[in-house]
């Protein structure tokens, strides 16, 4: 399981990367590997709504054992499917990218971070930089 | 009424299908017919979430009287009915081939299994054999 | 995490244990750390509305990291504060015995074990029984 | 309403506090005046559950306009009427003391903070030294 230190160096460098980039306010969430929360933190002007984006992003990456931008490849192909889990995990999945898995060095599944803030791709690039930045691996 | 055995044979012999099949692991649901819950096996490395896919399938089924497969279908031609009733069901209804009706050899409903982990063409296939196994009817 | 094979054999124990004490109809059902199903088994006989049960002893074990028994004596205690909880998890937490964490021989938590059907005392002595016979320990 | 690093400084000084008392591990959320959140920390050792316990504490609050504490007492006179509206809120009502409110030099309501993992007492000892050390005021 990803220990708190190591979810706050995530969050810090994400957040660090989106300044860098000149993002929007971002929200960034770390979950455990059983989709539990660890640590949010929620920029100022980031609108209150920002948080279940972000766990859903995460949650929905756990629970699916990929990245949300692929959930987001998936719902384009199959839209009603896709709809379906969101609503049997009541919202915990949102397919868009920024959610992303986090493993060690010997590839076991610490967790995921999920941000959001600004556009998906943007809000995922910052998501990969955390997780370097914090000497862990995405995937 | 399902019994547990036969929610049992069904599961172990879905299960071995997979393995005949080289399937990725599976989970698989058992619903009586009111759609409630028998029996449940996740194999391991099949996602947390996977439970309540299987289990979507197969309360969708019973809950319409159709395949899952069946309701995948009705999903593309109805996209946003199917939605509601997804949301109506608290996600209890996931439009995708795998979850398939049992009936015994009068053709009386006894119950649903619900297969997911693989493609959904490959996890009903297991649950078809699954069903067969045990001296059962699917539809 | 628990494997479905430990899980498997943990409820065959449970089930053996009631039958050898002439319980009623039991359910037992078997989360990993992170609360989610791996294994299910509803007895014929067993109320449809059991899983839920077994599931809210075992959740709340592992979310209050004590025995559901355990939960039963806070309950006593604080009735308001353990309603309050119940309904923050959606029931998931129902303070009555029959909920039994499981651990490793190094004391590493692997999920829970729920059981009901029976007089709480009699659900959490075949739970007792199910772990000791799949050679892992209880608490 | 409460900026994230006045959240964030409650944080670190809640969980100083803890450390300093030798509390068990924590869980902090910090809620904007709206109920939403802002920041979460949840320490290592802290069970899964805890994040809604401590959303719980600080939601209970400020939808009452009370501290948690008083919260508690409400519910030892009226406990029906407590636990109804725990239910009414899906559980972000949590009656143990942990919850406090955050408030400006000017008296402005800014959010609140729910702390959980040790006694209750414990639990707002430390929340109150978070507030404190930040610079604001609890109440």
């Amino acid at each position: 399981m990803i220990s708190l230190e190591q979810a706050r160096a995530i969050v810090a460098a994400t957040r660090a990367k989106g300044r860098d980039m000149g993002l929007n306010p971002l929200t960034v969430v770390i979950l455990d590997a059983g989709g539990h929360l660890v640590a949010v933190e929620r920029e100022d002007g980031s609108g209150y709504g920002r948080p279940d984006i972000a766990e859903g992003k995460a949650a929905g990456a756990l629970a699916m054992g990929v990245s949300s931008r692929k959930l987001g490849d998936m719902a384009a192909d199959r839209p009603q499917f896709m709809a379906a889990l969101s609503a049997a995990w009541s919202g915990k999945l949102i397919p868009a990218a920024g959610g992303v898995l986090i493993r060690d060095g010997a590839g076991v599944l610490l967790g995921a971070v999920g941000v959001t803030g600004d556009l998906s791709d943007n809000d995922e690039e910052a998501a990969l930089a955390g997780i370097e930045a914090a000497g862990l691996a995405a995937g």
